[in-house]
């Protein structure tokens, strides 16, 4: 532990890393195992109700990243595993992932995700509610028949832990005295766990060591924090906005995300009566997303999100310290930096 | 199999039935267990999110009859059970059921559950939809807690087709075309599917060979179906009206529900009509269930569904008589005669 890992000989300066690249490279090294995963997920979407697949396919065709079951299945295969349980334990995360997804655009009454119209414009959100309920249950089914009670206990310990941030959320939802320990719990809670619990399970299928178990929940609960704090920069980028990306769902539901802790916690208190207008009374108008964005930069309060996260991003490094090396954890330890500077 | 269980001496005169001695009777039998499965289900409702246990139990507080895990209590006990696993299972069955009632309330968009306030109306629906996911996931770790997997398939099994059974009577609401069938098929998942779960168990937990298993699945199976068929007519029962009971919910939110199925398929054109107005184009007015009642009335819908109850009620009783006489198997008999002849 401890050591940082080589990156292969890697470009390693942060101001123009191939990022994207290192995102393929890990899609490539699993791809043969992903392509059964998305098969599995298919299957198990089968219903006689013609709106299950209907609704839950859209979400899951409309162009997610599928990160977390590659995390499943690169850490497996980091270890050794030679088997077929990180197939349906891959599919697993991402029916719990896409189950969050529904019901999170249902609370957060969205109309886009990734530029797309969500399960709950299209449907209603009644449908999203239910469908999402079945893909919590279908998760539940495919890690029973997995059968292992130490990855039931994680991926079910996993779930109770993001509802239980999702509900932190809603609360620190419209409140400006959010202070970044609280942000912090939320993210941990509904993004982290079910990262760490994804790169957890790749210990636990093949039967390594309890430390190299907890090494890889670190790495993964790490990698989470770093993801959804660079997540929540982007959603105030400039940047994104000129390349046609969504910005601001965040600012207009009112969200506490660390880029508006630190403008508030930094700024004049004329400043704080504007964050209050529009973030605590949610009276927003035309212009003023893009002050907050003007607000932020001036505060540096983007630029600290994402060098918050690479904090996280260097323990998740560490943690990976264990492992020997190989291509797929150079694969991993690059993911961190795709996660982090996919903000620029 | 096949013979009809002996109530005891019991009155069995369908007009002045003392059912809800049959319920009381069953309650004490089961009490001691029952009283330690509330204790269950509130520490485990503990969350450091406050709300959590706030919103969950108004709503595990707010007057449910906890048949549901009472069955699991009553069948393992019929069965012999010595253990203590059903007390956890029994607080499982709960969880799931209070998880479903949540986003049941969200989806029709309901006040009132039992005359009280529902968790949506008071806390809104985003914070009900997450609470309900967590009561889930809490469902799921107390299953893996019990670590049977025969166990966690059943009931993973069972909240899949509940999710299946909302989502189903989600696509027949406002549909006047909707058949007794497709009626069964919604009712047989969204209530059936979980007392059949409650009351296999208890035949699991104690071994119990299969035929017995299968004997306690039926008997939950037809019970829940004959109970859902009652809940169903009571929505439409003018004596509930002048008892003060909510009535008409379904008729607002547009169910198609075995009454309306039956006064349609029996009305003439012009009451076709109505129906059409009122639950497929959704346009109600100030005496509009008045007048669904009494086109029920007229049509015999309401004793007919009750009648139809009876049918799977007799079945439920049948199921029974693989198991020795003994006053739970009586009260579980009795209980039939409760679910059916609440109705008057």
């Amino acid at each position: 532990m401890g050591t940082v890992v080589p990156l292969d000989g890697k470009q390693t300066d942060h101001a123009q890393p191939d990022v994207r690249a290192a995102f393929d490279v890990l899609s490539d090294l699993v791809g043969q195992d992903l392509t059964r995963v998305n098969k599995v997920v298919l299957r198990r979407l089968e219903s006689r109700v013609a709106l299950i697949p209907q609704l839950a396919g859209h979400i899951i065709a409309s162009g997610g990243k599928r990160l977390r079951p590659m995390l499943t299945l690169a850490t497996a295969r980091m270890c050794g595993y030679e088997g077929d349980r990180h197939i349906n334990l891959a599919a697993t995360v991402e029916f719990i992932h896409t189950a969050t997804l529904l019901h999170d655009d249902v609370v957060d009454e969205s109309d886009l995700r990734r530029g797309k119209a969500t399960a709950n414009s299209v449907w209603g959100n009644d449908a999203s509610v239910l469908v999402g309920d079945f893909l919590f249950s279908r998760a539940f089914q495919l890690m029973v028949d997995d059968g292992d009670l130490r990855v039931l206990e994680i991926l079910s310990g996993a779930s109770a832990v993001i509802a239980e941030g999702e509900v932190l959320q809603l609360m620190t939802t419209n409140d400006t005295e959010t202070t970044e320990d609280a942000y912090l719990r939320v993210i941990s809670a509904k993004t982290a766990a079910l990262f760490a619990a994804a790169c957890q399970i790749g210990a636990v299928v093949c039967e390594r060591p309890r430390a190299e178990e907890e090494a890889l929940l670190s790495f993964g609960r790490n990698l989470g924090i770093a993801f959804q704090l660079v997540d929540d920069a982007l959603d105030y980028s400039a940047r994104q906005m000129t390349l046609g990306k969504t910005v601001g769902d965040d600012f207009r539901e009112g969200k506490m995300s660390l880029p508006v802790i630190l403008a508030f916690a930094r700024g004049s208190e004329s400043e704080r009566a504007f964050w209050r207008r529009t973030i605590q009374e949610g009276d927003q108008q035309e212009r003023d997303l893009d002050k907050a964005i003007s607000l932020m930069e001036k505060h540096g309060a983007l630029d600290d999100t994402v060098e918050r996260a690479r904090h996280y991003g260097a323990i998740a490094r560490d943690a990976l310290g264990l492992f020997s090396d190989g291509e797929i954890k150079a694969a991993l330890s690059d993911i961190i930096d795709f996660c982090i500077e996919r903000a620029y």
